[in-house]
Order: structure tokens, then sequence, then C-alpha cells
């Protein structure tokens, strides 16, 4: 079966984000009242699979997320046949 | 009054993501089915508006995505005062 799934990879709290912190500023610059900007990592993708939830579970810790250093989470939604 | 905002911005469509290429092609290495990878940006952040929407669409704008490559969108969820 087809799904699709989106993967957001955060970094642990506490942790450098450079690249967030210089985007914060470039807006506060602007004129904005930012707070806080983070900039996580963000996959789109569409697999086939037995076993959606396992193999989204399996490819962030086997690939796309550190667990040292990032949390994970997912929404997998089914495509069709 | 405070406000989240998600922002995702998406590579228009035919334009080359080498990023999302490279790292689709490790997964069908590691034996997943994948179809298709993207890697947009992503974008969370705290901020204070009397305007929110207004306010994101113009960060989109005038920032965090170029209107010839990149289409966006965006989630705002109030905080409180």
């Amino acid at each position: 079966m087809k799904y699709k799934a989106k993967i957001i990879v955060h970094l642990k709290e506490g942790l450098n984000d450079p690249e967030g912190r210089v985007i914060g500023k470039a807006l506060k610059n602007l004129g904005y009242k930012i707070g806080e900007l983070k900039v996580p990592k963000y996959f789109e993708l569409t697999f086939e699979s037995e076993n959606p939830e396992k193999d989204v579970e399996e490819m962030c810790r086997r690939l796309l997320a550190n667990p040292v250093i990032h949390t994970y989470s997912y929404e997998i939604e089914r495509l069709g046949e």
C-alpha cells in the first residue's frame, strides 16, 4: 500500500540552533517581535509498505534523526493501493 | 498577543531538490520502497503581533521564501496575551 509521511526532526531543547538564531535576528531587524525561531528538519515522502509505522520509525532511527541530539515526530497518511 | 507559527516553504514543482534526492536514494539503499522524498524548509516561531496573518505573510515574502522558486504555507496558533 502507498503512504505519504511528513517527518519533523527537532533538535533537543538547549542545543544550539545557529540557523534559527540568525533568521530570528534578521526578522527582528525587520521590525517583527520574534520570541524564538527554530529551524527543524522536515521531510515529506511517499513510500510503499506493509507496515508504515514501523518503517517510518526505522527510517528516523537509522538515517533521518540522530537520537543523541534529535527528537522526531511524524504523520502518516494512506494514499491508496 | 502572542502567537506560534509553523511555516513550510516548498520548492516549486519541477525544481531540483538534490538533498531530497540523495536522502531518498539512501533510504532506497536501506531497502525501503521510496517514491519521492522532498526536503522543504520548515520554520517554527513564536511572535507578538496585532495582525498575525499579515505579519507571517510578510515574513515569508520578505525573508523566508523566494517567490521565484518557492511556494509557502503556514499555520498560526494563538498562545495567549
